[in-house]
């Protein structure tokens, strides 16, 4: 099958492992029988102290390349900090972004490339020359798009914050009233995203955040048309009312969406989804032309990982087909 | 007394240091009786990674800060490598300079603000902001000078190498025809550099790297000019026919000079200099106009290099009185 899965940090790196676990797809075994092609968010990219940082590429690059620090989900694993210390002992802003130094170098070497004219796709295609992570990576876009979170301003206004500074710094603590994706309409799909989806057999939506991750990936002209002419099916990020993995809650009540399995697949629409898979406690939720399922959607390890993208899988196939 | 120190790296600092310790001049008690300007050689200077890298400026800052590795004599105290170490997982080139995580953030500061507009001697006031040198820092000139070294290229031609990667590549083993300061003759004194040699009382030339170092200070336009109008004693680099610290010999012979006190006095020629302290070693020496002055030249503590510096000192003062 050749799937293809639009993708933010932790959630969807969680699930991509256990989907090649299910596949048997890894960075010795790719291309045969199975491909995977990730398009990945882009819209929480920074440049801070001169260097390009793309948390969610990086993410999904260190978790299948075997580099991701494992409890903390982000970030390389044995990091170190110096770097950043010294940068605050020089006082440099902002100190709030936990820039390892193991990190430091992919930024290193991501900035230099671009500096020297490759897009987003070859340099994220360089840098999984290292990492090998068995999976196309994709950016959504060579573009420059940036999540921006609009906050009260404290005195009546209200302005914008870069999605990094909302999320890490504030710890998306700070009301939202919109999310807005600066540069989204401008932006093309990188080269490869919509061959990708135009030959998948199978989409699938990880449980990244419906607003910030796939959203944002939706916000890119023409990868949401791409996806609505193939079959999708999504796993939902929300179980029981709560966000399987913090503060995705913040994320929806700023663009008025109830924090419900239900709520968010009524958000991506039947247009774009055909199949939506909710956990046990959520069995019962319906959604107008979307054919739900509901199964165990806690990714406690790879096999209980690797059982949900199973079951991502065969409602595919099974949606795919002609209707009887 | 104000005094002018044009200096490389580590014999600059370690001779700096002494001085201090003579004047009674630091941190905590600069600009009260004495004040020590530094004319800091930046032909050494390289961007690497998108860095801008300082060596001998660093060198000066870190050791006069306390900063410095003390046993190697250049580079951070408790310094790690995991930056350097990670870009060449990478495959990064190059992979021969010691690139260190507390240093990458002084370069990533140094960086940032020269791509924000600032001249090198902005960025080196600021980050002597938090080192505290105890001298006022200047570099040679805002402008970029490379010293690059003219060795065969192994099929009867020529090449240049940047001076970096002679000195720690190739640890200076590849004969140099010639070195040359790329960019010198079209640089200017940074600001402050001319009118610091104009108010000097002395200028004391440190045992520096004749050539490459203070050489390269030399170099650019107007600095020789104005210090040959004060008066200037030089300490020698050189004790008994080798230099005190490694390679000065390989640059010395690039520009045909012999490898004496005497041979590197008269290079620098009595124009410039007004004195020379040479080793008991080299008793003898004479140098044509020039006032020689033996005395034990090892910096081998902070004691034996102020006695180096108080000499230096008393020469000057002896030589600027007028000759009864």
């Amino acid at each position: 099958m050749r799937i293809v899965v639009p993708a933010g940090g932790i959630g969807g790196a969680r699930f991509l492992r256990g989907l090649q676990k299910e596949l048997g797809v890894g960075p010795d075994s790719t291309g045969e029988e199975h491909s995977i092609t990730v398009i990945g968010n882009t819209g929480d990219d920074i440049t801070l102290f001169g260097l390009r940082i793309c948390p969610d590429l990086d993410t999904v690059m260190y978790t299948l390349g075997g580099g991701i620090d494992e409890e903390q989900g982000w970030g390389r694993a044995d990091e170190s900090f110096t770097v950043k210390r010294e940068l605050a002992a020089y006082g440099m802003q902002p100190t709030w972004f936990g820039l390892g130094d193991r990190d430091t170098a992919t930024h290193i070497v991501r900035s230099q490339m671009m500096a020297a004219g490759y897009p987003l796709s070859a340099v994220t295609e360089a840098l999984c020359d290292r990492w090998r992570p068995g999976v196309r990576l994709l950016p959504m876009t060579d573009d420059r798009v940036e999540t921006h979170v609009i906050v009260d301003d404290g005195s009546g206004g209200q302005r914008a914050l870069h999605f990094q500074e909302w999320w890490i710094r504030h710890r998306a603590a700070l009301p939202a009233h919109r999310i807005v994706g600066m540069g989204a309409e401008d932006a093309a799909p990188a080269p490869g995203v919509l061959e990708a989806v135009e030959q998948a057999d199978a989409v699938v939506l990880p449980p990244s955040n419906p607003v910030v991750s796939i959203g944002s990936v939706l916000g890119v002209p023409g990868i949401r048309e791409a996806l609505e002419r193939t079959t999708v099916v999504g796993v939902s990020p929300i179980i029981g009312g709560a966000a399987v993995r913090g503060m995705a809650d913040a994320c929806l009540q700023a663009i008025g969406v109830e924090t419900t399995a239900g709520a968010v697949a009524e958000h991506y629409g039947s247009d774009l989804l055909d199949g939506w898979l909710v956990d046990r406690a959520d069995e019962g939720t319906s959604v107008r032309d979307v054919a739900v399922r509901s199964l165990p959607l806690y990714m406690s390890d790879p096999e209980s990982t690797a059982a949900i993208a199973r079951a991502a899988l065969d409602l595919a196939t099974e949606l795919k087909e002609p209707r009887g």
